[in-house]
């Protein structure tokens, strides 16, 4: 039994779902689940189907160029296709804070990630001890001023060496580059320690203290040029008071940034996350 | 243009979505809108659909009546029907607490509910008032343990006579009777003023209290027979603390019921709840 | 037996506690509460106590006589005393929206709030109906470009006829001016419809649609000179997703402004909201 | 400078607060933090005071022999004192789930708790690795039928043996025997997989699935000879869907369960919590 999932949006237009299931249906295969959302304000249609196909004939990519020749032309779709037996590549980026590698670790070898992680890249060789324990390759990357091409050029390479499928920036505290960006549009994950918009930049956490709010929050996000502006995946709150210092907004900080960036990995590796404009569609 | 709503289940089998959307297609219907749900345990496939049907030639019965002999016996559907023009009508039952009508009948006045409100019904006199400065029929049906059947006869009638398609007991203080349950079977719409399933029955908040829970709750459900153990609809919760004495809970608790019972009432009235087997698939 | 709340803060120096427990104490008080808070950073203390007084002897007059002369000086602390006999007035200010004041008028007819109402004031005419319903009295003083010192005018004139305590912006869809501000500091209360700091202005709705964010939220806070950057008492937060439109947004907002503005009239009407330096400290 | 922190309850009268803070003022200690309440219903009287007493010259025990011989008597105090110096000893038994384990470690090892865990003690042997990479000496005692009497007579040797101060069952399947509970009145933590009071006993997210609720929970409560009834610490939710299998509740719970018994055993270390007539009083 072959299990595809296939992510498409194009404009909107009549008949798009029954055109879809029924080439489905007619290429003998069974839908089993089916999303989809229409954003009236601009006009655009999004559909996300899991199918499962029967028998050893059946060929993925013979399927793709059926789909690409009936269907992809007549609709004008921007259009993915997985398999389900292709579990995607996730390689994690650190610095110095622990709290979101040991909790995707402790995830990812309880079983409740459906990925791989080839390996962990920092810029600090703090970490490495985290990354042995767990049995998974740690490459310290320093980055300075003065090496940030190279240092880069360094990441890219293990990234194709790897034939990683996206990024988790698990608190990493640098500020990646356009050809990173570029090379892994919508690919590259970062947990900000702020809900967004609020407190972009450094510091979110003394930027809440001193203006007295009374509910923190974290928010991942796919990375874009724009710092800390871009789609929004998730987000999470917990509530303050005056009781609480920085470092006590800190500390319940990382509860919230664990917890968001771990769902927005799920969301994502189970092929569940669809961007158009700067905006996020999530079929939970 | 008209907009048809379905709501089927049925057991599980490969291509029901293909036939289905098929069969929606090929008669003429753009389907706007799908959601759709497997219970693997069970093995039940649910689906939603609305569909868009050109022209002033379209009759709904007829399409009813095709569907019927087409799929319905294909696949042993369970299935709903509704044009978008008719919007439901909700009967409200309440006894003396007021909040929950005042939050109902104020999101009926500024457009919030898709629905109509023939009557409010009440065993008791005080809320009348209320009913009048929104301008809706009210019915004091006093109930008392000799006037039971009688005064239940009367409700029944009020029904028949507004046409009534569901009721919402908003805080009515008295048992339903199996009659009335029959008649209306996951067609009554009560809040419970606790997290359910703990403290079932009379006086939660005072059990919350005593047991010193740190976490109150409300829940909206369908009636059935046994008492407080229907299809859940929605919950809410609140934290509290032992600062709060049994009024704080009663207090904090009318914001949850409200809310929890606000959002049970849209869901129902714009047809996206289906039970089976005492469980609700609720289509966001 | 008469009740009396104190409210203190000053520079955080030793003993202050115990000063101030034993002057209660050494003049025929008990306390019965007592909640207190150091703000380590900025080095003040903050003390909050309800005591009781035996006897027809007790002057709250005298007693706050003599609090001044032995123990103000000493700390050079600011203060407020209350007797718990007075009840807060509460001047209410509207536009056309409903939501929060149905909800307002609604806790106070149910006995939920501790305050008076005195008057309501908007200037449009769309509410009187609802005043009118609950018996408040309802001036519409109509606001434009050209009147607006002299609408001001009319507003302070009543606030001082009726001995106006605190001033609730109920969706009051106006700037406010420095001089009511300054007539009535950190005693005017308004809620916004966004997690501030996101959002500030007009159209936060629209702002929070189009930035996809993923939770949305209302904040309750005292107005100062600058737009929306007062002290915040209470803020509130609800998940949205992909599937909800800007309608959606403001409705399901108006449920989380509506219980956020309630609760920040009710901490401020119990006296349990103090400000220092921009932010607030709140005894729950 | 010796910080002490005092938890005091009694029965309710009148001038408790000032006769506590003078004897601290007359003592040479200066009150820097006080948290108090009162339960009216039961008429208890509950503080939690933090005092600094100056000097080289303080001692605690006589501190503490003035206190008892002064006020304990006089107000019939249950009462406790803890110098800040001293961290309490928290022992973690464990069987096979591993998720609240890293949990807690992870917070150990970055600072964020303030306890000592001298050891882990498990039925099973599968954890012994995560001990081992956090370097914490882990005693593999088995749990069979027949050894009941003889396995837990060697958790109290080591218990006993490290002077641990209190317990934590980070899920251990086990229930505890009277004895140890006798030995650790309100020391030992449970973490409960349920929202209490609801699904008390074995698979509560088996129940919860069932019953078709739409929030889950988790509960940490002292330990007591009635299963899953003991005082309730903390308790946290979150929502869940028809959509979610029990897997996926087990999933969810378990960020629950880890946050939830992380905050629970803060409260305790920092000794926030008290307990009366089995709830508690927790002091944030």
């Amino acid at each position: 039994m072959n299990k595809v999932t296939i992510l498409i949006y194009c404009k909107d237009r009549p008949n798009i779902i029954a055109n879809v299931t029924s080439f489905i249906g007619g290429n003998g295969g069974n839908i089993v689940y089916v999303d989809q959302h229409v954003d009236s304000e601009q006009d655009i249609f999004f559909i996300r189907l899991e199918s499962e196909f029967d028998g050893s004939a059946f060929s993925l990519e013979r399927f793709k160029e059926l789909f690409k020749n009936t269907l992809v032309g007549k609709f004008d779709m921007k259009w993915r296709m997985y398999s389900s037996e292709t579990k995607p590549k996730m390689a994690i980026f650190v610095s110095k804070y622990d709290h979101c590698l040991y909790d995707i670790l402790g995830r990812y070898n309880s079983g409740e990630l459906n990925l791989e992680i080839p390996f962990i890249v920092s810029n600090h060789n703090n970490l490495r001890g985290i990354a042995d324990s767990f049995k998974i390759p740690f490459y310290h990357i320093p980055v300075t001023k003065d090496n940030k091409v190279e240092a880069e050029k360094k990441q890219l390479q293990l990234l194709q060496e790897y034939n990683v499928d996206f990024i988790v920036l698990a608190r990493y505290m640098q500020i990646v580059s356009s050809k990173l960006i570029d090379n892994y549009p919508n690919k590259i994950i970062n947990i900000h320690h702020s809900f967004l918009p609020a407190f972009v930049g450094a510091k979110p956490y003394h930027s809440a203290y001193r203006r007295g709010v009374k509910i923190i929050g974290a928010t991942s996000h796919y990375v874009t040029e724009e710092l800390d502006a871009g789609p929004i995946i998730e987000q999470g709150v917990a509530h303050v008071s005056h009781t609480h210092t920085v470092n006590d907004l800190i500390a319940k900080g990382r509860d919230i940034e664990k917890i968001v960036l771990a769902n927005a990995i799920k969301l994502h590796a189970n092929r569940k996350v669809m961007v158009y404009n700067n905006k996020t569609v999530v079929f939970y």
